[in-house]
């Protein structure tokens, strides 16, 4: 056990696992992170455990897993496999990087070229930093301070704006053949990655804050969300065994 | 030329590049690339031009810009060093990855080994969704909305609760020795690196928006902006070249 990373509060279950360990909850991030864990176990068989966690009573903010993750949020992805310590990976995006680069060897869900690798980089950095916080703040206002009209048509545009960056990536507009994609990124209509999985953890909950006529212009996202929507892992990474009992 | 990039309104000075080309204005995320760029001409001769273009006359919202970046967002780096077409990269955090994937051979401002990689993908990460826009908001309301307490207060409480997370690495609370760093990520004290340009090029704005007072609790990050602000190649990637004429 590295003391450190571990104290007497820590959960046994975190503590002791071993394998690939995802301290999560059910939120757009912790499902981003649960949907890669879910691919990878159907493409590979590769296994891994999980303890869900109740941020409503703010765990993520004790010290036992400030020392997993001194940003106090989740998930938290911990790899059991290497020789040594527990290593702790914080921010979905980073996991979604990781378990691609240790443990996706045939790149079913990453990219071995390394434009095609930039790529993904730039489609998750756009939605890490964008589509997420825009979306995240719209949330959290229209929770919280449901009358400050400013902040929540500030968060309500740039989140439809960020929707409208999408729709200019798949819909092809602005390439040579004028070709709409299914996918991200990749040659073609593209190749499902950690660049769809990540973005679309998020806006796969429009119809919580946008009615149908706010997305008409966004036809190529909407079913970019339903076609991903299909997928058996996507199914089973948002799903019941996510909930807390 | 190739054409679904470049149209008849694009700026000769980018169509006509050759090299690495960086669409800038001098900004926290425009610094964060500047400054790479500059250490990297520093230490390899690497060479690069600029256009720096001005973000409040909405430049980068027009068609020429968007098919360089569909986010309509300052920088945009263009390599026009390949084979083939240019490659253009958005997002400034995957614009240092990609920088340090291709132009940082002796890994000096990146890792060679996949744990420290990781590391300061999740240093990047945290300061890309959590940090940037959380000071960000900071100042899109205070400019903007300076009424509206609520928001101010949320934005200036999780902007000084990331400076705790950044306090917390760089004093070593929580580490097995207990010793400070003087850098995000890498063995022993660290090593100054991508992690670290990312997060500084916006916490080095802290006396815009905090008073001495509200950093009290933050002596490694106060004295971690202090010893990055030393370099030259920072000095550099923040000064007058990125100034509008």
């Amino acid at each position: 056990m590295a003391s450190h990373l571990y104290i007497a509060s820590t959960p046994a279950e975190v503590s002791s696992a071993s394998g690939l360990h995802l301290i999560t909850q059910n939120t757009p991030n912790g499902q981003a992170t649960q949907i890669l864990l879910e691919e990878l176990a159907a493409v590979y068989g590769t296994p891994f455990t999980t303890s869900v966690i109740d941020i409503s009573t703010n765990e993520q903010k004790k010290e036992w897993f400030l020392r997993l993750n001194p940003n106090g949020r989740i998930p938290v992805l911990v790899d059991n496999t290497r020789s040594g310590a527990p290593f702790p990976v914080f921010e979905t995006s980073a996991q979604l990087q990781y378990l691609v680069d240790h443990f996706d060897k045939d790149h079913k869900f990453g990219f071995a070229d390394p434009l095609e690798k930039s790529e993904a980089e730039q489609w998750v950095y756009f939605w890490h930093g964008g589509g997420a916080p825009y979306f995240g703040n719209l949330g959290f206002f229209a929770r919280n301070a449901p009358d400050n009209e400013f902040a929540i048509n500030r968060f309500k545009n740039e989140t439809l704006r960020v929707f409208g960056v999408l729709e200019i990536r798949l819909s092809g507009i602005y390439t040579a053949d004028k070709q709409p994609r299914e996918y991200l990124v990749g040659s073609g209509k593209g190749k499902y990655s950690i660049a769809d999985i990540k973005a679309w953890s998020w806006v796969q909950h429009w119809p919580m804050r946008f009615t149908k006529d706010d997305v008409k212009d966004f036809p190529h996202v909407v079913a970019w969300v339903d076609r991903i929507g299909e997928r058996s892992a996507v199914k089973l990474g948002v799903g019941e065994k996510y909930k807390k009992q």
